[in-house]
């Protein structure tokens, strides 16, 4: 268990700017890890709950990722190609076009942006833009796309907005499923945008999170996203699922809409893609939407070799049968179970989400950085979310063994049953 | 030498975006490298004279950064951290302190961004503007700083600037020294800056490249960049250097700007800056101007660790002491000898750029792509550069033999008599 | 009464852009207009139940102002003063003060824009924008305020909007009063603007019609009116009123929130101010929102000096005691009376609007302006309304007297009954 | 001569907003005026070189155009006709045919807008970019266009632009003709335009003034406007002339670019465009842009119907033959002459402007303002200009009387004296 008062790492202090931020509540040095834990400088071990926000979802360190990796720096592969053709994204190519587009009917087209969600997210709303000869793109109430300055217009965080210092423009904020109590937003939408007085200039794209991961995990409905993508077509507008942090297994399937009966014109994908946490994003497209000219928009690390060794690996071992997706089915039962009895502790705390992105909603931000606060503590690390960051969210790998799920599960009941106490014995002086 | 038909390798055409760019003209599939060379699927060589876009200054793979990484892996090391204190991003943070900051008299602090050179554009802007409350970021001719959304106002290139299918805000754009003859570029600067009519807003930052490398290597001279930061800080702006390709020794010292007498308040860095080819990117800033708030932006790649550790490794290796240095400068003069042979054989051609970033204006873009095109049939890498892709561009890794550096520029003079032949006959019939 | 055939004034189509609009459904060549009379050039006379877009209140060249007019032109009295001090605009604003603000308690500055509705907006957004340091207005769907860019953005017609030709900046659209079936807009509102991700951007002001004149005489309710301005005032945004064409009696009351138990801090007013249908406009602004620096709006016309003449004389004739504003109640009535009877002829037809600017919606623009056009060949000019032209609107000059009143009324009805006989027809055929 | 204390008039302190401006200096209260003569309530008479800023260029009540408004008046002529074909209207576009743009060859069609000057540049603007498909606009250092939130990004004073509270989009400035020493803004503005990497996106338009009557009377070179008129053609920009100030004879002709062989594709023309200082606007537009669909750019005033009976007499009376134009040749040479003079009293004085748009700069804007203020004491209205209004300009009524005129600069003359005998004090002592 990690001490109360770790040592002020002081170079970090020194020179690191102030925008450092996970740090801060975990101020840890960590030195290693491997699969669900982690380790410290001091030794101390934690249970990793939060996977690098979902960009770990197999675990640190794969061991066959891990394997593939040494040897390819081991034999001087390409570090480092721009977007030259290399024997390394051949075969990533050829890995995904088998086990995931193909499988699933897909005839998208990859495009390798710089490796940011952001820069795919970026993309994916000039490809929209260039596509329809439109500006404005659709986005929703707690979205989160990014901060640079084409994502962030998207992104509804006041924070992260006014970090801009200036103002956002293209972008048309709308209540995202379930926003507003008795407003079915699908229909509020269909309406504005289907009125020629309705002041919603005609859509280049509609921008969504199937489950808006920094948003609060708001899962939105098979059905509502049926409707937008049916309203997205009708205005012919593209439809842009940003599947950066709820794809690549996280709620269950590859995709967050694989079982939504609806083919995104784009999807931006990053965070879990090179499946060891190196820096990779994509953009995938119809083939008809596949309209920028060579370089038209490029980027020095869109070929991140590393990335694409790893990321074949974790395509190959854990998509290629349908094992790995069942044991997701199973994982995300048992969280719901342990979620639940988290939730049985807080008055009128909520389950937000769906599969193995779920997390409680305590009803207040304080509670929840209190919960997460003494989780840390205890070892276990985990991040709240939400728009007053009133939710507990739990993203562990999803490869975590049932042991590590259970024992991260108890220390989190311990830390929220001691917030609580805490909460009734302040209360009550 | 590399076969005139590679055959085609039909995943990257089947599947990959038309945005592919570089893989056109070079279309070989590379496997493996090593210092300055590539090699192919079918066993061809290349020397490199592009260097990832100077993304490679140390050459492919080198051996010191390797053996560090391949131990940092081996040893299960943190891969992703997200912003994390980790041993990996300590240790670089004190080899940047020691080698590179405190010799220098900078007090930067060190914000590591998403790990591309567009995400530290973009955290750059931001934080001038946050700084100063306006809006208006001053750009120049021929400026190349990225293509997302913030950063793509600050590009000059058209064809860019196109992909983003609407308006972009918040740049002025003014001419960069030496643009057009006869005009003082700082002077006008002056004047409009000084004019209440003058119908320039007043500026957030001065944002610059010391040498434009994607712009056609145009070199700005000492004086004008030292009036630019006067003017900068007489109207209340931050300097922001662009040092994302000119940074890292590739003009013979460390930073680009180090002999200009000037302290930029911002500088950007990315490219070579993890030594290695991988991801990554920062900001320095001035403490004064440090003024995000905890992750106010933020992204999921900024702590690239396996980065760290090569960036590590390349600091200690090629900065802790003057050696490097020295024979930057000599491999300076080395390079502009060559040129000025290449440039003998093109009337009107013209030396441009500065340092290990040079090359030939050969007056049209055709005749470049044309020698281009010919020094890859003889196993050259090469690149041009310019708004009118005029510029015949070498960029080859800082740590090329001697031997490696004459045998590309023995290919480039035979390329560029060929090029040269060819029109002569075009031209005879 | 007009015949078929006006034989087309050549020096219009000549020479006039096409622009022009409602010359287009009423050929006539006007020549001299009186109370709710207008005369063309072949002698028809025409019954104007359209007054100038509710510009000509008072009627045409009313007696009193008209005799106020041309005394003040034979003294040879100033027409164009800047914004100088004048007679002209010292006895208007006494007049103002005197019998229309300090009777409603209202401490109110008045800024003289430029002479149109649109540069009272522009003004008026600038104003707020200044105050507040934030540039977000909140508009309503179906809101119109004007073509100029700034206007514009806040007026939801796409078909305006697209004359612009670029992207407007700065205006976060929401649902007006009973605009969405189930949706309370008030609270949709509360719900995003204190929403920390609900990614609108704190506004520098609300703006809206009480009666939203072009959008199809949608009628806030009182009570929507007061939920907005408690929220404006809690979130720190000012709240516009923008009384163009609801105000100056329209509603019943010389202002249109009169009753509504609401201080607006802006109100933008023009069309019938100056009482003769000379160009005039301003903006009244609480004292401590009175923020502008000498001329910093500023305008070549904003002193019409000719309009402060009718202007004054308006304000004295009618809104000296209660009388004007009793018979105004009278005429509600009767054209609510009137127009029912339109209503019964026109199956699932709705009555729209509130006071004197009231109309019917007959469910599709086809018939709204097969209506218009009949009754403009029987000597009643009378427009269309709504966001699909879906209303005939009735915006009669207020003093029309009842007898001229029922005939307009008796064209209506019949008009109603030819379209509605003519559709019959063409079903059955 | 008017006394040195007016009595505060107590309403326009008590009820005028803050931004009222030239009343600031000329507290007066204006009764009445006539020819180049102005009457105060206290029945102080004043000379008039302000001219309601270029808005009467043919004086205060011309008695034809009185005479024809009282006719009209008296016999119920329209006085507010929206775009509805009228007698007044169809009589001055046959005037303006006939008389201007016949004579000069001119096909454009005559667009009304707003009956403002910004009204009029903002329909220009919006033309230009809907021809084109492009928004962005090229403007001038110290051009001055309106400060409605389109026009004002085109403005280029930083007093107005910050008054908008927000960003303003649109625009690129570039240097006007002679703005800075030693550089062909011409040549500028050419290598920017036609550089792929230039950073200046595509014009929709460029717009410039011949003579910025606002900015300090900078008159541009015929064949600078060539030039620009050349590259607008070759980079298929619309060429808008600002003829708000400069036209309707203030530079000796009509039009303010008659001599410079351009045809410029749109002219906006305001101001003294009624002739009788009435609010009347309007767009010349060649039939091949006129691409407004009906109303699609619309406004309650834009038929003036008053102001189209002064502007049609207003033609009639001076431009039906070459009389009036032959007495501007002389009076500019008279109004040169006489301000040779005053500037002969200020050391390093230059001259300024064209025509009977002629002024000093005296090299600072407090002398210029103490010129001005004493003149005013001595009773004569008169206006600085320029962008730090040190220029004392002269805007007299084209048809002010030879013996006026002389009175006019004899005080003038005595003002100037006195300032820098004022100076010379001040300085010794």
């Amino acid at each position: 268990m990690p001490k109360d008062m770790t040592p002020t790492p002081s170079i970090f202090e020194r020179r690191e700017s102030a925008a450092r931020s996970y740090c801060r509540g975990m101020p840890a040095v960590f030195t290693s890890a491997s699969g669900s834990e982690l380790k410290d400088s001091e030794g101390n071990c934690y249970i990793d709950f939060l996977a690098g926000c979902s960009s770990l979802n197999y675990g640190h360190n794969d061991p066959d990722m891990k394997a593939a990796l040494i040897d390819h720096i081991t034999s001087d592969g390409i570090a480092h190609g721009l977007d030259l053709h290399t024997e390394a994204k051949g075969a990533f190519l050829r890995a995904l076009e088998d086990h995931i587009l193909a499988p699933r009917g897909m005839d998208h087209r990859v495009m390798f942006t710089g490796p940011t969600g952001a820069n795919a997210v970026e993309a994916a709303m000039k490809i929209a833009r260039k596509v329809t000869g439109r500006s404005n793109i659709i986005a929703f109430t707690n979205g989160f796309h990014g901060v640079t300055m084409g994502a962030l217009a998207a992104t509804g965080n006041s924070y992260h907005r006014g970090g801009a210092g200036m103002d956002k423009a293209g972008v048309t904020r709308l209540p995202f499923d379930g926003y507003a109590e008795g407003v079915d937003s699908a229909a509020l939408l269909e309406q504005m945008l289907g009125d020629p007085s309705g002041g919603i200039d005609a859509p280049a794209a509609i921008l969504l999170e199937t489950v808006q991961g920094e948003g609060g995990l708001n899962a939105a409905s098979p059905e509502w996203v049926r409707r937008v993508a049916a309203l997205a077509k009708e205005h012919g507008a593209l439809l842009i699922i940003d599947d950066i942090q709820a794809g690549i297994g996280r709620t269950g399937t590859f995709f967050s809409f694989e079982t939504m009966d609806v083919t995104p014109d784009i999807v931006t994908m990053a965070k879990s893609l090179s499946g060891f946490g190196l820096p990779m994003a994509m953009v995938l497209v119809r083939p008809e939407h596949d309209v920028f000219g060579p370089a038209e928009h490029n980027g020095t690390f869109r070929g991140n070799t590393h990335a694409f060794v790893t990321a074949r690996v974790a395509i190959e071992k854990f998509w290629s049968d349908g094992r790995f997706q069942r044991e997701l089915a199973e994982k995300s039962a048992l969280l719901r179970d342990a979620l639940q009895k988290v939730a049985a502790l807080v008055p009128g705390a909520r389950l937000k989400g769906r599969g193995l992105m779920q997390g409680v909603d305590v009803g207040s931000g304080e509670l929840a950085g209190e919960i997460c606060g003494r989780a840390y503590q205890m070892g276990l690390v985990i991040e709240t979310s939400g728009n007053k960051d009133q939710v507990v969210k739990v993203l562990a790998p999803l490869t975590t063994p049932a042991a590590t799920f259970r024992k991260g599960f108890d220390i989190l009941l311990d830390a929220t049953r001691d917030a609580m106490a805490q909460r009734v014995t302040l209360a009550a002086e």
